[in-house]
């Protein structure tokens, strides 16, 4: 097929390259040269500016927030000079009411948009094994699946209307963030009072708390080893804020988003912001003084 | 060997059958007589006052709270009646203050004290499955470890200060109660949304979050069936209680316990006291008109 | 002096009203066309668009909030049009971002921004009893002194950048709001024991808490008496949100804030959004059961 | 009359001289010899036991906390020690629950109990100008009027049930340190933000925040000066405590309270436990780092 990539960071080279591995045509552009260079290196044609990108069947985007998707013109301008019938597949964290101004914003222009959100690192995306969480029109969607397939091991749909990918997707990442805050709680309690946490770890991860959630991020806390990030800390608190603004726009409380908001930008005035977001969980033992 | 039992509930039933089947002599005390009629019917013997089951060689107990055992006198008086070199189990979800305070009543009349929580339900302890969390002198320990192979699947031993298996316990239910929050702010966050809160927790279930933990309390959240109680509300913010007044003895902070302490509170004044206290990740849902 | 007025709410009318009085010449624009009827009455000139009202000395702004003032083109488009040595005054409570904002984009024109926001409610708009807080280029600020003195009965300049005025008028409602919650909690309390709240109001206003925030409002919460509001609930909500939004951006924490949103939040879902933000002290109270 | 005084700290003192001055016979008695000597250089007669002071008309107790009094056996067997018709006047703050069993322990030996918590730092009670709340049966309250007059500026009666003058006492100070707590979040806003926390603290004294508690406590909190403590942090958090107890057993919920307790905590592992209460306003700016 004949795919733009837009946006080509850590994740987004993973995806790219098993694009093409996949066979397919692959035209990538990004803001800094470093990447388009890596990946024209393995066969990718390299954009002169993102609407290049946009002339083909399917476009990926892979941006780093809404704010810079807004800037670039994705809700308006930009989408003007795109394909007729271009199928807009954004795999970014984003806010579920910009996703629906997107929806819109291609709809208006006769665009599909599907909003295609990812659990899964770095490495998951380089070996595709990625989680995708896709929501959008069904037809987009068929010619999709078998697309999703070549960059995943497990494919989510979660119906027609794309912000509700981007609503499951940050709801994922809020538990993660609870169970992180949590365990970072309980290991402070433990170490003041003298008992060992990692004795602790052990225990509640052999039957109650067996997920890579807590078994991995745990074992990241105890450890405090924190670099290289899988996932740093100051995106780890851009998704808890998404959750806050869609419980604020749902006339719904957080109080758990909140907390763990406040504790991210404690662990920022840390200076942690590039560690691991796991690193917050290193922060209630630190103000704890153990 | 000689053994008394105080305190019969749903738990100490189920620990107290599996020490007859194991051919132990028990000695049974309980406050109403019900449970105790049950288990002489099954070998047991029945004492008239907790005295009669201090006499052999050990004392297991599981009441109801801290001030209960105080007022039965478990940290002063009630213990001169005792056998001289009693060892006396403590298998309830105590302080770790009260721990401490229970250590030094019975040292300094010659006895010894082993904290030994469990983590288990009633079911659990019927079938000695529980796992128990157990800290105290070596000596009793050597002389307890085959008792507690027959009433577990797994011993967790802490050290030899009896307060330390309380806090880890503590710690433990803890981890629970964060888990059941989460989950219950991330459902009601997209029951709000509108996506299927049912097909969320499948896919957090499958890798990121497999626990126990998760799986099980989660479905609970979602079906909405909270009774019979496995572990009741009451019961629940009891210990979310001990684990934010350990904090407080510590002089450090646990925000998640206070937050959740607070919703146990909300559901209390719904009527749920005797609920499974998983109903509490139904209160975000309620509350949010989902 | 010739000015320009956009945006007659309740407190823009009072606003305008008084600059009339004083004897300016004031073009009014306004979305919907009945307030302008009314000032016209009093000898206001219409302007059949905003850019109309933009060719005198000064534009007063007085908008509902940031969004509203950015779809209209105040940080870029819309400024294009207007007087080239033109000040706007804006006594809308924004954001502290949106004010730099507005001051570069007008700086960009050769315009000049001031950020004035004022504590008061309509009817000390319509007095000219409002407190104004401003902040811009010293040179415009001494023009306006002698009409903010036409306005309001105290006027207090926090310097030469205006989002400080706007950080300064937002941590004064953040102030009052927490007053609110905080009464409303105690009142709960003390209602639930039995006791008599509006002696303790009584009690506390005599010396440790005599302002107006704790008597006024006090008595209100006390009273359930939330209509007319004299500032919307769902206002409040707006306020505090902004007071969040600005510690996000100096990555500090507000704790108060974040519980006071989701306790705004819980109000607006009672359908408390048109009464006075008071309400939400009585929040606690009904949680209660009391 | 014929007084006994038990508890001669800073706050006992002054009372207990007042009552000298005022011409009743006094007799004190304290832990630590120092200040009963300072008393009977003014008149006071020494007991050698509290059972001495229980002799006369009046006993006044003023000791640190629940866990003292009971500790002494102020809930049972020092009773039984007491002239028949005493009249207990206790200033103390003490938790409701436990004033509710003192009653019931001094009503069971035909003794009369009445809460008279105050209102006022140790000059205040040195110079006869506290606020008292009492509560207790009416008879007792009738004779001790006159005394109470002797001693402050101001009586709140607030019923028959010694409780409730706790309860009210605790929601008052929960008010201050909600206002601490809110000043000190609102103050490291504006420094962070670069606005002069100083004229914030004047305009919003002059007109929304007139009361001493935001007057003082706002000028100390800016100036830095927490020594010496005119009530000690070690106490505010004590007292926080309460109030956070006596919602857990009223079944509601009080989120500041926990917030502010947890900021309490935060400021006891600073060192600050000797520091006026009023210091836990500087950690919001110290956290924050300006």
């Amino acid at each position: 097929m004949d795919i733009g990539f837009v946006g080509l960071g850590r994740m987004g080279q993973g995806v790219a390259e098993n694009l093409l591995k996949a066979g397919h045509r692959v035209t990538v552009w990004n803001r800094s040269p470093g990447p388009v260079a890596a990946l024209t290196a393995k066969g990718a044609l390299a954009a002169k500016a993102p609407q290049e990108a946009m002339q083909g069947t399917l476009l990926f985007s892979l941006l780093a927030s809404d704010a810079v998707m807004r800037q670039m013109g994705f809700a308006g301008a930009l989408l003007d000079a795109a394909r007729k019938d271009l199928i807009h597949v954004n795999m970014a964290t984003i806010s579920p009411s910009f996703a629906l101004e997107l929806t819109e914003a291609h709809e208006a222009r006769g665009l599909t948009y599907v909003s295609a959100p990812v659990f899964g690192r770095p490495d998951a995306a380089a070996s595709g094994q990625l989680e995708i969480v896709a929501a959008g029109k069904k037809a987009a969607l068929d010619i999709l699946q078998p697309v999703f397939a070549e960059l995943s091991r497990k494919i989510i749909i979660v119906g027609e209307e794309p912000r509700k990918a981007n609503l499951l997707k940050i709801a994922g990442n809020f538990m993660i963030a609870g169970a992180i805050e949590t365990m970072g709680e309980a290991f402070a309690l433990l170490k003041k009072g003298g008992v060992d946490a990692k004795l602790f770890h052990e225990v509640m991860t052999e039957r109650l708390f067996t997920g890579v959630a807590y078994k991995n991020y745990g074992g990241m806390i105890l450890s405090g080893n924190f670099e290289p990030a899988g996932f740093a800390l100051k995106l780890g608190l851009k998704d808890v804020n998404l959750a806050r603004s869609a419980a604020e726009e749902l006339t719904i409380t957080l109080p758990i988003a909140d907390l763990v908001s406040s504790h991210f930008r404690d662990a920022l005035r840390e200076g942690w912001a590039e560690k691991d977001w796991s690193a917050v969980g290193a922060l209630a033992a630190k103000q704890a003084g153990v």
